[in-house]
């Protein structure tokens, strides 16, 4: 491949730029979720429309969505070729602690390998890497393989709130074949990985409302039903003793895990026992029969993230509370439907509450689980690149969590996503001195470059709509 | 008895200035519980020993306690008369909501036959009520038929928390065959009741560990266990579907309700559909067998007064919580030991933990029911007065909650209290716009010097050590 040899050979005659530029696009302290920064999320957008047209593609706009602002551009309308649609984003979460940062947030400094700032590796160090392989097929070749799409939000770090009326409104300019997201980690250092199938989510608020206002425990202990005792109740009756979520329906659909993938996930190098110590639990505990990673990644899960009832300040007050309150989530798995599940656990929550008070049900955001088929031309593209680069074939991993995107692009766009992200567990996203390695940075361009030559022999276009 | 004539007479004639002091007392706002009330608390304790020796009581005094002050008095020395403890307090509730009181809560409002204020009925004007029968005595016989020791504090609403210690200290000083304790309502309007007997109290903080930092419950859920999972279970463990307390060893000691007393109470006048409709429950609930007040007096009971875990702000947080804490506070009936409960509780929340997670059970205070017996002289003598002065025969009570000084006579002094109030349920104690019925005010007075009256003539001294 000759000309992927000059692609990467351009990449690494710029490394150095790329790297300054990164280090500028860090400065902006583009906080979504903090008011006081939107005119900074603002200053990234209109940053990074910028470097997407001195890189070379065509018609780079801000937009505005109702809330931070989105980014397209795009190259190429060639019929005959497959569309790709690149997605990141621009925004980074806040800083707090901040007096636990090392090196200042927002004054990227260079330590060894690492390039520590909010937002390095999550995602303004790997948007860099998406533009820098486009970057360098243009100023090489003069074109890409592909048609590309690219679109960057603002809000991903803060539930991409206009992000599904964005696409909606512009689906006709971003619909394309397929997606590739570098935001996620690779499954662990050194272990390239490939990312098809992610869980859904499905949450609800319960509230169970005893008397009027908190009462008196002496005055009427044994009067009247506490609702903490009700609400325990309840969330106790979500489970069996064998770690299996005990509503009824929950699982229709799901899938057996298949001999393929329950080896394939056996041989990650994963150590229950290591991850255990990290997270200071006695040991790691779920549902019967599965392994961590299968609980995690292909099983459905039902967690309690919050509840409260009565007086929690601190000493004493003996009160029978008015009322006890939790707000649920589930993960999801592919086969089960949101709603399906959520109308299953308002009829298990009613039929279990107990007597003497009376229960309300909320029912709250539901999202499906995304499947990319692991014969998807763009995920054999993809295990092709990162071999060819990393000198070792990658994993192909699941992950437990929900990006917003991949939903919203599979049920408007009917479009799957790989997901090609070059971050390490351990960057601290989401944590005081996030950084991201520049050798993984170098790297994950050079990956990408070759993707876009590996994707344009793969019959991609045969495959649209096929995400389950 | 031409005597209790003139002391009725004499009451009847400062009945108005009697109320002029009290509306003088209601404007100090004694609020314990708020710092920037202490001085008024302590103005509030001068005032009282002021209008103790204005009564013709002697040692009136007020001490240091290492807290609020309390203030005591006397009345006589002579051995061939029983010696009664006057127990009441000189600190009220805080006034939140304030916006939520008709009148100014320290400008005390006469409207019809109530006094509005806070501290009318709790318990500033039962404290007046007892002075003004003996300052009626002491100016009309120019004697009292009882030796009186007077003890008010100025923490009871705040737990009487250096009462204890105080009592202890003063022990020979305050030491006598019984205590009268005028600072709970009456069963309701028009049923005079006398209680004879409190439940007590054992509480224990519970706390579930899991993970060492709230985790993603995408990344990790299935993974590990669910701090506020174990919190239910743990919770939902220790009642049966029966409503009883399912922890071994925890009705140890306790007495079966007998046929006088199942009856006794019975015949009260108490609806509780009534009940329930008042607190806004669709009905009341509890221990299988048991009548409400059954269940709220003689029975033990085990209320979650508090709990909590995760995310608890508005919106989503779709995390693994870190802990899960409760709040738990028991009440105890006479024969169980708090010690013991408490030892049941840690044993049984140890057995029922759950895999995955730690357990840390912060045993806290216990203190045991106390009760008086029915044929104690004092509790005959409180009957006459009570039927004399209301025209009915007062209902022999007990009563849900503890109190403190009760306990702490019991066990200190081993001293049995008549619980001997004038207060209305609906009066609002603690609460907005609190009020006082100054009928009862007036009878309230005339029955605690009625008692004195009756007490003269009682054995009752062949009582004392007979509380258990």
């Amino acid at each position: 491949m000759p000309t992927l040899t000059a692609v990467w050979d351009y990449l690494a005659r710029n490394h150095t730029r790329h790297v300054e530029e990164l280090v500028d696009f860090l400065r902006i302290p583009s906080i979504s979720a903090l008011p006081a920064h939107a005119p900074d999320v603002r200053r990234a957008a209109v940053w990074l429309a910028d470097r997407l047209t001195q890189a070379g593609l065509a018609m780079a706009r801000v937009h505005e969505t109702g809330g931070h602002p989105a980014v397209t551009a795009e190259y190429g309308n060639d019929p005959a070729k497959p569309t790709a649609l690149v997605y990141g984003h621009f925004d980074v979460q806040p800083i707090d602690p901040e007096a636990a940062w090392v090196h200042p947030p927002f004054a990227p400094t260079i330590v060894d390998d690492a390039i520590y700032a909010r937002g390095a590796s999550d995602d303004k160090g790997q948007v860099l890497m998406q533009i820098a392989a486009l970057e360098a097929w243009l100023n090489t070749a003069h074109e890409v393989p592909v048609n590309v799409r690219m679109l960057f939000e603002g809000e991903e770090e803060i539930g991409s709130v206009h992000l599904e009326a964005f696409i909606r409104r512009h689906a006709r300019d971003l619909d394309g074949d397929f997606a590739v997201i570098s935001d996620t980690p690779m499954f662990a250092r050194d272990v390239p990985s490939i990312c098809y199938g992610l869980r859904g989510l499905a949450s609800l608020d319960v509230t169970v409302h005893g008397p009027y206002q908190d009462l008196h425990s002496g005055v009427y202990g044994g009067a009247v039903a506490n609702p903490a005792h009700a609400l325990a109740h309840l969330i106790d009756s979500l489970h069996d003793s064998y770690g299996r979520v005990a509503v009824d329906h929950f699982y229709d659909g799901v899938a057996d895990l298949t001999e393929e993938e329950r080896r394939a996930f056996s041989e990650l190098p994963f150590d229950e026992s290591a991850l255990a110590e990290q997270l200071k639990v006695p040991r790691l505990v779920g549902e019967d029969g599965f392994t961590a990673l299968e609980r995690t990644w292909v099983r459905p899960t039902l967690e309690v993230n919050g509840m409260w009832s009565g007086f929690i300040g601190e000493g004493r007050k003996t009160i029978i509370p008015a009322t006890a309150q939790a707000k649920i989530t589930c993960r999801l798995v592919p086969g089960q439907h949101p709603q399906a599940v959520l109308r299953a656990l308002v009829d298990h929550l009613r039929a279990f509450c107990p007597p003497g008070v009376e229960l309300s049900v909320q029912p709250g955001e539901a999202s499906p689980a995304t499947l990319t088929p692991r014969d998807h031309p763009a995920v054999i593209a993809a295990t092709r690149a990162t071999s060819t680069v990393f000198g070792q074939t990658p994993r192909h991993i699941r992950m437990g969590g929900s990006i917003p995107v991949v939903v919203t692009l599979q049920e408007v766009l009917k479009m799957p996503s790989v997901l090609l992200g070059f971050a390490l567990p351990d960057e601290n996203f989401h944590a005081p001195n996030e950084h991201f390695h520049l050798s993984n940075f170098a790297r994950g361009a050079q990956t990408l470059a070759a993707f876009w030559a590996e994707i344009s022999d793969a019959d991609v276009m045969g495959y649209r709509g096929n995400a389950s």
